[in-house]
């Protein structure tokens, strides 16, 4: 059987189904150890960067708590305080950091390729944690990893994601995740949000939820980037609300076993009801328990490929390929 | 004999004369340790974070350092770079931040009461760094501590608070504190720096500090805060100064053994001035000190309620209870 | 012979030769263990500040790494979100800080002299990590060390430090240390760039490149400060890369075995051709690797001097004094 070989961790588009599998196996491997509050020390001694040229404290921390929960150590580099902003391109940047030696550079950045482009420039493993409408990879991870972990499997099931699909890389890894697993997606929005064409990433499409949430086995709310909606791709808020929110009565036309997912942070009142967001279906807060340990698979694989052996001790027996 | 069992640290008012005193001899053991540059490893794989909403370098620092001289990681969460600047609400935040496994949650809000609201709502352990105008729990714990630490005891002693007390998170703290320790509080300040109704809080008050010097044990002068002055709730700085100001011709008027604290950041020449800030009655740096220990003693209690009896081997045998 | 005795680490200007040929070996000693990515824990247990009033992402992340690579913990205090905004005075802010225990103070002001203010005040090592037009002494030394390193040498090499001088406390570091271990040092750049009187450096001087570039063993161009052109020192920036710029053209004058440095961040195509910036003579990111090493030297000498003859078992047999 091949090992897992992750060299960087740029795109879910890349990754192979057993390679998913081996994630999630080694993400369950870990957690209990995790929730136990114990350290899993194979990063002792290994510096993770945070090369952060978009803002995101959340996804920040997820990987500073993964990487010191495998014993490592991170360091924090942030766009608005850095010498960016004296004109020095990305590349440059990103190999001066490489220069000072450390294992592996998580980065984010608001051009799609970016983490790309610096893994084929530089050595040190790559991590991307998000790059423009590209891809989020770690978060499409997370999201397959807490519905196989809720639903026991994922090949089969029928996910619906809902909101502002063009401008989002949560759902195009997502879709790549789910696809590989052998999940039926379909996507919903406004015809504004939607992509011109989604059957092109493999998907069905509604423009009303109600045509498509009796099926559905989980059902993916996007965040409205408010702050973005001065470009009025929605007539307002309120509207968008009421026609793809997921109100408590649209909650009601769900499977009994049907779950919620949402990236975060949430807009209570316009993507989820409050009382959808904290309720029974909702995993919201396992997808940023999940965060963590998916994010320590990802980063035990690529900056400690040499100790990949005892990676797979951590692993189950029988490994998920049986599973998908 | 009842142990040191306190869940979350949110307010003096909650504490006991009993609690005050045990994590007064828990900070008194870890002293000399600290001094000796020694790490006391009871966090050893714990994360504190230290979710701030509202800035403070010096009462992260001090929290940070507290952490790490006990083997743990800090994490920092800032306001300014958070997701609550899109929308999210305090709740949600914390709850995430909880989702991803820290053992304890260090906060700051400018909202009295937030921290518990924190406590009622998640299971990892909440240590109030200063919310509103309500308590700043360590910097009362603290400056009880270097009082008792310098006078030998608290009871009896005449303790004159001086300055803006209406809106002093660190006044009501102390004041808390010191009452439950036997002290005789009085405050002072221009009447619109002062509560409506003073002696609700249990203290004596006077609007002139020539009236209330001379019998003073300890003064505490607390920091105007001059970004605030543009409300004018004092005519100038100046004239705050020359009134309030603990001058040298003030200061003479006080007994010998007199000491005198400031929770910092001074304003030298406004509220001290310079020579009696660098004077031989100042404990300003003493408190500094005694802030790191003090926030040890309140880490490792509510971070490792499991480790209780090694902490009581800490300390004294004869616990403070005598003290008081 | 006299072992490494230095208390602060505040300017080049105050090394002898030895001095500083004792931390070129430190850092080479610590070379091979770093590039191997191990820990070498002579600050295990030990907290380095960095004390930082002026922005520096890239010093900041390198004195982190030189500290943990060292198995020391960090605490960065920036001046942004510190109460130096609130008013506090700069020795008041650092005695609070060192009152909280830290074992080494990092300091970057943009004020010349502050970190030397600070060491006759403070009792707890300082470090200078830039001040002003003063001084950038741990730039300075980590540039000779990189000479030494590809030339074998400095003794009898030509230097030239090319571009805006008068501002620039890399060059007054470079020059220090460059001069004291032997190296013939000219400076070059437009009339409003240079000092007054360049000679009072103790070094030649011309307006024209073509006038030294023959000459130069080494050249070391220096970031024009596109942020503070406002001020129009030169003309214009297009005026100064024509002019000042080393061109392809340009290197093309430059001895076959001479090597080009910079300080970073590079304005491509300002200060250096891209194709230059990244050909065979530029050691640009073997200064950044050695940025983190000569670092690892300095703190290790200032923080831990009880444990000197320790580090003395790292450096080499023959010290470099017999290479000068």
């Amino acid at each position: 059987m091949k090992t897992l070989e992750i060299k960087h961790f740029l795109a879910a588009a890349d990754l192979s189904a057993d390679e998913i599998r081996k994630l999630f196996d080694l993400a369950r491997a870990f957690a209990p150890h995790v929730r136990r509050g114990e350290t899993i020390p194979l990063l002792q001694g290994k510096t993770v960067v945070n090369l952060f040229f978009e803002n995101s404290t959340r996804t920040r921390i997820s990987f500073e708590l993964a990487t010191r929960k495998l014993g490592g150590n991170t360091l924090n580099f942030a766009t608005s305080t850095s010498s960016v902003s004296k004109g020095e391109t990305l590349i440059d940047t990103a190999k001066n950091i490489e220069a000072m030696g450390p294992h592996c550079l998580v980065v984010r950045h608001s051009s799609a390729g970016s983490p790309t482009i610096l893994a084929h420039t530089l050595a040190v493993p790559i991590v991307n944690a998000g790059d423009g409408f590209h891809e989020h990879p770690t978060q499409g991870l997370l999201d397959g990893f807490t519905i196989e972990e809720k639903l026991g499997t994922i090949a089969g099931k029928r996910v619906v994601i809902l909101g502002d699909i063009a401008h989002s890389r949560v759902a195009r890894s997502n879709i790549h995740i789910l696809k590989k697993l052998g999940a039926s997606v379909a996507v919903c929005g406004p015809p504004t949000l939607l992509p011109p064409k989604p059957e092109i990433l493999g998907v069905d499409y509604a423009y009303r939820p109600e045509e498509l949430l009796r099926e559905a086995d989980v059902v993916m709310a996007l965040r409205i980037q408010l702050e973005r909606q001065n470009r009025m791709q929605i007539p307002s808020v309120a509207e968008y609300s009421r026609i793809w929110g997921l109100s408590r009565e649209r909650a009601k036309l769900l499977k009994p076993e049907a779950i919620i997912l949402h990236p975060g942070p949430i807009n209570r009142g316009v993507e989820l009801d409050p009382e959808v967001a904290d309720g029974p279906r909702s995993v919201i807060l396992d997808q940023v328990f999940n965060g963590v340990i998916t994010r320590m698979a990802v980063l035990a694989s690529v900056c400690v490929p040499e100790r990949l052996k005892e990676l797979e001790k951590w692993m189950p027996k029988s490994t998920g390929g049986s599973r998908g």
